[in-house]
């Protein structure tokens, strides 16, 4: 039995909204138990209209949230009886909890999640993504954790990675570096180190990637310093958006009303393919357990993805994975 | 009278298929005059099909090509015929030469421009380029040439890149730092540093730009250090072309014939927004005069452009606005 560990607080919409994605992920896994961190009294009412095996839920009432006001080097001290805090010292000490998900304030779960979990070693943790690219899904790691990288961490940072396509299931994953350039000579100096480090590093390194390639899936890991990562994944969103806000402007100016609805059926179908309700959320690697961050706007079905994909690290030991490639 | 002069040569297309660009765009201006760098066998028979006013056109006949295999420091040494070399010295030289356009090997422009031209003060020089946002035209500058930034670089292409706007005819364009965030807190050391500068610079300063709203078009230019900045228009060029294919691949899967072209016809018109010919292509700003680079897969088109780019940027005296603001 593989227990994760669900904050249902500190998203912007409330856990009452949110709880049947827990609920549909149980029921999808009968050796997946799930422990909701919420206030009960808002999540009782629609678990109760729910149907499922109550041996795979167990409930922790949480009288305080932690929210986007809060400081988040401050938040896991001033409210300990916040779902965030029950949840991570739950998923720290069960020997049952495999993971943590949580859709609240991006600060306060990293800060918490390092500090209540404990990092692997002396690694500095890092957020990755996984991203849905021309033949599949791929990872960026760091994308915005640490903004001032050593080399060192970017290759830190390309090894928690692999050990993350590992437990997806991928044997040996390849490995790019985000540059300016193809060529190994391109990019800032801790780049060019990093290129270095990492062909004598024993990863399936291919190379450098430029921006443009990204989304062309030649790889199964992209490691990045943070900053350059975070510029990536903003851009790819803020573009994928322009593109739509254009494709329904031609939509909503063609005249033939026909031609309009074919038009709308495509803009909704390539929405769905780039919304990130469909993929797990951005997950903190580094830390003892696997932790995934959802995004703050997430929904029912954020929280069903974010589940499956804690569930399926933590039964192929991402974490041993990574302890030794790390070591 | 404005003379622009214009590399023909080092682009994947010969001269001969470029030339009438720079012939479009002189007969719209009676006071631009172009001076054609190319082997003179090539353009002729082209340009004797075209019906232009001779005067404006000077052809400088050049024995050599400057190409992607040559080394961009050593290619204006090695090649001193080439249409690069005799076209940067007219523009050096000529006292009516207001700018320089190539489609040349990126690398060879900017050395040899540097090198030819010289650089306006100790200003380190970067690259611009021109972007269509949802609402318009915007700059982002550093995208590439300074990959390893100090934060007075930054506000210096700042700077650059408010005098193009201001050539351009925007009376106080106002700018915008590429960070992982919106608060000034956010980013590595030397965008944090850049970003208390650039309050302090009497620029028109709005704070920072997260890559999500690169093409919100918030301001008139965008500063950034040239790897975030570079890796920011390879990722939108990535993310446009990925979801043009995705486009592409649904109107093919539609068994309507009309549904099909209706949505090709979208594809068609969306991907002549993003399309690189249409803009002016790269600036080289803080050498001593214009210095326009295009794709190297550009066409007559993006000639006939960035000459027009070149000499609206001549005539309105950009080099002057940017000295001023840099001293």
């Amino acid at each position: 039995m593989i227990k994760i560990v669900v904050d249902l607080m500190g998203a912007d919409k409330p856990a009452n909204e949110l709880v049947s994605g827990a609920i549909d992920a149980i029921n999808e896994n009968s050796d997946l138990m799930v422990t909701l961190c919420a206030k009960k009294d808002i999540i009782m009412p629609v678990l109760e209209t729910l149907s499922y095996n109550k041996d795979q839920v167990e409930i922790i009432d949480c009288s305080e949230e932690i929210t986007n006001n809060d400081i988040p080097t401050k938040a896991f001290r001033k409210k300990p009886d916040s779902s965030l805090v029950n949840g991570l010292n739950i998923c720290k000490n069960d020997p049952l909890a495999g993971g943590f998900v949580s859709c609240g304030s991006t600060g306060a779960v990293l800060v918490s999640a390092m500090f209540i979990l404990g990092r692997i070693g002396e690694v500095r943790p890092c957020l990755s993504c996984l991203l849905l690219g021309q033949k599949g899904e791929f990872l960026i790691s760091d994308c915005g954790a640490n903004v001032d990288c050593k080399p060192e961490q970017i290759v830190e940072f390309a090894k928690m990675g692999v050990a993350y396509m590992k437990a997806k299931g991928i044997e040996n994953p390849t490995v790019r570096l985000l540059s300016n350039g193809a060529e190994e000579k391109k990019g800032p100096d801790a780049i060019k180190e990093a290129h270095q480090l990492l062909k004598e590093s024993g990863l399936n390194f291919l190379g450098n990637v430029e921006g443009k390639d990204v989304l062309q899936s030649t790889c199964d890991v992209i490691c990045s310093d943070g900053f350059a990562g975070n510029t990536v994944i903003k851009t790819i969103e803020g573009t994928a958006k322009a593109l739509f806000m254009d494709m329904i402007k031609e939509a909503k100016q063609t005249k033939d009303e026909e031609d309009a609805k074919v038009l709308m059926n495509m803009v909704k179908k390539l929405m769905a393919k780039y919304d990130y309700n469909t993929l797990g959320g951005a997950n903190l690697l580094g830390v003892k357990k696997p932790v995934i961050k959802g995004h703050g706007a997430g929904e029912a079905k954020t929280f069903y993805n974010m589940i499956k994909e804690a569930y399926v690290l933590a039964k192929n030991d991402m974490i041993g994975i990574m302890e030794k490639l790390l070591s």
